[in-house]
């Protein structure tokens, strides 16, 4: 790969943040961005000084995301895209921001905590011609990808069901009261917006059905909890759903359950097959023919399909995990935005990376389920106020 | 075991029948039952060959139920109990005849298909002072009961979610109209009652939630479909529910997912650990303390309990399985049986057998279940119009 | 099944035994037996008290088995068949005696002590003309069934590698100076003969490979250790094979690994794929054809064989475990008696039980390793020094 | 991590490699490194085209290694170390070539293709007072660290069972016969060395025992197999182990088993507990004290120990994998580079990586497994013939 370096911003990510630090990993990983400037913190001398101890030179270690995309913007050199590791509620402004200064943007999800915001991010994305990727990274998993192209291929017939679940069991206590930044900011809804457990893990559940099954939400019944005793957010999301083509589904997410890390899990199942796959062992998909053995397929092995080759880097059972399938994320859209510098065509494997419209919709998700609790599990759907923009690229 | 072995009669169970063997072998695992009497089939010349060429004495192979019960009541050696494994259509009746002959009662799932009748056999078996057991068999399951003592020890804490889940594959076809015996039943309404998958499978994921949690359920949103054309009851039943104590929890039962034979599976999960079981590995429950590792309890291992001891019967490693887990219900209820003969306490350990009162409660959130789902997903309390009665002992 | 119950008689299996009740309920299971006689223990008083408490006929409860053999020999409806399950060094002077009343024999492994005495056993089972029936239990698995028919079919190819293994931890402690029954008899050279873990596993995992494979061990290089202080037989056996047909094999026995209950596992690898079968999940077996994905062949599923399905009770999904498998030796060698009383041939599918003269292969196989072992790992031939008897059927 | 980035020069590692391009992501995953020269292959002018693709400045990308070594002694900014990812038979020249020019090694295994080279390595490497690290990276991953600690605290008690395993399958047809790069040079002698599987995967085998539980192996007693006509190295490597302190242990490798991708895996018994990694699933390792549960520590978990937390990235349920585990063992290497430049003593943590030693040590198991076999498995003491020189530091 001997395209040029793209050179790299990221707004957030510095001291003790979790999600900074795997975003620069996965932009490392496979050799195509340089992280060049940064506004790592909200606090202005922090900020400053966390990027100087990333490796930033210290004129493009920046106070704020603002003066970071206005001086960026004088630069020769300056930034190709940005990354955006923030809390949910900063992400509108901050994309807003960049679009204008003619950024590509990666942007964390949930998207923005309104669907008004998302719709007037999806308007700017396409005024300003740029790529938008929401980094719904379990997508970049090989065997995801294997997964979405044999439900394409048909191997599984109509669909009629699919489970999808994410507990976790980290938020089974009060953490926010300890100060943890990570569970403080996740259960605060000035902070991470209506939804919690539903916001933080649903909307990957919610992204992960869609992308492999191609089918949409079309309607939910929810019913939210909040367990632990204090907090404001649901902890706990039940949900059920009628999806396109006639199918039907569930979607489990949690922060409360003990013995759960982070299992994330979908099974899908059509009229002549099934198929199942679990993020904490990601590079197995159990396929399951109706009638025939159950069989295992396996990441880089002699079954891989060419959308799962295009996402590996190993061969077979040497295992591959989060960070692999986040830089996969990364490298796809480093691929994205060389086809525009290039204008040229991307490569169609590389066209898959969740975008500005799979932001959107995810926004929409989660306020039909909210709507839904509050009225006591009437079955609500996922409206999308502009169809017009759904119709467009991303 | 030196008790006497106790006489038993079957109804239903003849050629071609699954559950039916099932009993036999249940019933002759431990030795505790000589099967001496039976009506076998719905057509009497058949019923009457069956039960010869299952070993039973020609008088005793009976035409019908009826003249069963009648006979059987001249008899100085009648029988002590009797199995009823017919169609659901069929239960009320059988047990209606038995009940009144004087005789015990084991009794296939679910009970009845109506509320009514099954509180008619509540009234019933009180008034005969029989013992009236349903064969909830995954009970038996070593495990399934170290899951409840272990939830009884308050070692999850409080209960905050429990997600049940029981399915299939063998409908994904329109299997009935190939004439299969069993597909036929159960998918006739005439027969099976208001629900397929939820009658089928719904029901024993509902007692062992029951079972394991000691919660009851309160309310149900359920939203059942039929996924294979031309068929009259649900073949996928997805249901959130509200149980006591505040908990929540979701149910889906199916018979059309390829590459599940018979995924029952439970995961319960309180402000202090989980734990999960899963039916097609049954001698191995993990449990998870919050904060620590997480363990997998075996069967017969060092840190069974009382109450998983009583129900094994080989040392860990050597795997027990769905006979075994039968054989305890049915060595259980001889128990039972021998208690009452003996005019004594029985083993408090072999009490937990499923009831009449749990026969009931099953038929209760059934209809509970197909209310909601013709409301569109109503939120429907699960109502058990005999309250008089549910204070009862078995 | 309404051919009449075989007349069954036990030697050994009294109160604290594990393995006579095994017997008892694989003999019960499948309705195929009665036991009507036996000599439970060695003391003679106890003898007739544990029969009589296991519900034999008290004139049929004897105080030794000789007694048994003589008095049986009297009766009009003697015994068929007697199980032989006393410690090994008795093994031989009960079958010895049991053949000589013209009884069928079912024993326990190894069968034998010497190899002297299971040649001696061979020529008389062949003088008597009866079934003799070592229970090799682990070959009833249903998918041990379908594990020996695919490679019998040329699935696999030319077999290079057999690696088998039968770990278990509960002699990690001495704990035969405890008093424990089980644990004394087999760790005493004088009860158990030459070989410890090695007699009591590796004759299983021997036979299990020779089963499944149908190659014979002809060399062996064998390491075998007392790990615990104190212990006068082998608690750890590593072992080299040289097989038939070029073939290449380990065997590891052990009694002292914390963390295995009964852990044997085989798994065969050929030109063409692999399997591998794990007792603790019996009703599983993986099949790898090389360059495609791994197959989870299931007990009783679409893809089961003929033999896997007549060894076989229950649907997928439905756990069968190690007392139906010690009932499928019990069955087929019920229909091996049927078969010789109708003169007629047996089912094919029966005759794959274990008899004599893999009894004889099995202490033949022993030897060899104690030999080897003795010699500081020599490769030491199994030599059989019988050729003339191992062409006779069973 | 502000220190700056070590410049990293490779040897070999061209178009078609598999390893060089794992080293690559490794040394870039953590920012600790950055790869500014190397001769990336045999052929001259492909090697200088392969360095400009891979990024590097034209000036550094250079036709051979002899050259490389020269050039860059001249540099003020040379490299700091070399990798070096050669096919076996050169390590030798090239470790001995850029330790004269100075520089610090990381290199592949097996380290040398004899024992006599190890030996002189090993005194070049003290002479020239460099870090010389080989890339056993099994031993950079988390929860073998963590197993480590765990037998290192006692948790097992005094050890005394090993068994570990290495099978792979994709040289079960004649691979190299067709041009297979991968295929050739390992089945050749004249490139390899003296072992095949035993080489190639024994090696790593072999270390993870010693890594995790610091025994080492006194002798051994070999069965090596060329299953695939027309090799001339082992393709299946049976050996048994006698081990420090009384322990004994099987280590098996082979090439040639159908359904093994890359399927390492070790267990390690003791007195008073068990422990087995499998290294498809690295993320977990199980646990299990004599008496109680077995217990799955998670790598991330609540449980984790400090040598764990060092080597980990990701919290736990967000897998981790081999370009990680790999990562690891050059970000531990750039630990103790640095703290050489910097005149201070590495992070204990650090410096468990391997070293020359374990380099050495691992040439004497594999002559010593050679000279087994040769002699028909006679025990063969594993000798290094430089005790004076296994006392030195690393």
């Amino acid at each position: 790969m001997s395209a040029r370096k793209l050179r790299l911003g990221m707004v957030g990510g510095g001291r003790g943040a979790f999600i900074g630090a795997v975003h620069r990993m996965a932009a490392r990983l496979d050799g195509c961005y340089d992280i060049v400037a940064g506004a790592f913190g909200a606090n202005p001398a922090q900020s400053i000084k966390d990027g100087v101890a990333l490796g930033v030179a210290p004129d493009r270690a920046y106070p704020d995301f603002r003066v970071m995309a206005a001086q960026e913007a004088q630069r020769d050199d300056r930034i190709d895209a940005v990354s955006i590791v923030t809390p949910n509620h900063t992400h509108f402004a901050i994309a807003h921001e960049f679009l204008a200064a003619g950024c590509h943007v990666i942007c964390e999800k949930p998207m923005t905590t309104s669907l008004v915001d998302a719709a007037e991010l999806l308007r700017l994305t396409r005024a300003a011609g740029r790529i938008f990727v929401v980094t719904h990274n379990y997508s970049g998993y090989p065997m995801v990808r294997a997964a979405r192209e044999l439900v394409g291929s048909g191997a599984l017939g109509a669909l009629r069901v699919v489970q999808v679940e994410y507990p976790q069991d980290w938020l089974s206590t009060r953490v926010e009261a300890t100060g943890q930044k990570q569970a403080s900011w996740r259960t605060d809804p000035a902070l991470a917006g209506v939804a919690g457990s539903l916001g933080d893990l649903g909307t990957h559940a919610h992204h992960l059905l869609r992308f492999i099954t191609r089918l949409e939400v079309e309607a939910v019944c929810a019913d939210l909890s909040n367990m632990v005793a204090g907090r404001a957010l649901d902890d706990n999301a039940h949900v059920m759903m009628r999806l396109s083509d006639g199918a039907r589904g569930m979607l489990w997410a949690s922060q409360i359950c003990p013995g759960n890390d982070n299992a994330l899990r979908i099974r899908v199942y059509g009229e002549k097959a099934g198929l199942e796959w679990a993020q904490e062992h990601p590079d197995q998909l159990r396929f399951t023919p109706l009638g025939e053995a159950p069989r295992i397929l396996c990441r880089g092995g002699a079954t891989a399909s060419e959308a799962a080759r295009h996402a590996t880097r190993l061969p077979p059972g040497h295992p591959e995990g989060y960070i692999e399938a986040f830089a996969q994320v990364y490298a796809d859209t480093a691929e994205l935005i060389h086809a525009q510098i290039d204008k040229r065509a991307p490569n169609p494997l590389a066209t898959v990376v969740p975008g500005v419209v799979d932001g959107l919709i995810g926004v929409g998700f989660l306020e039909a389920c909210v709507a839904s609790a509050a009225q006591n599990g009437r079955w609500v759907s996922v409206r999308i106020d502009c169809p017009d923009l759904l119709s467009l690229s991303r």
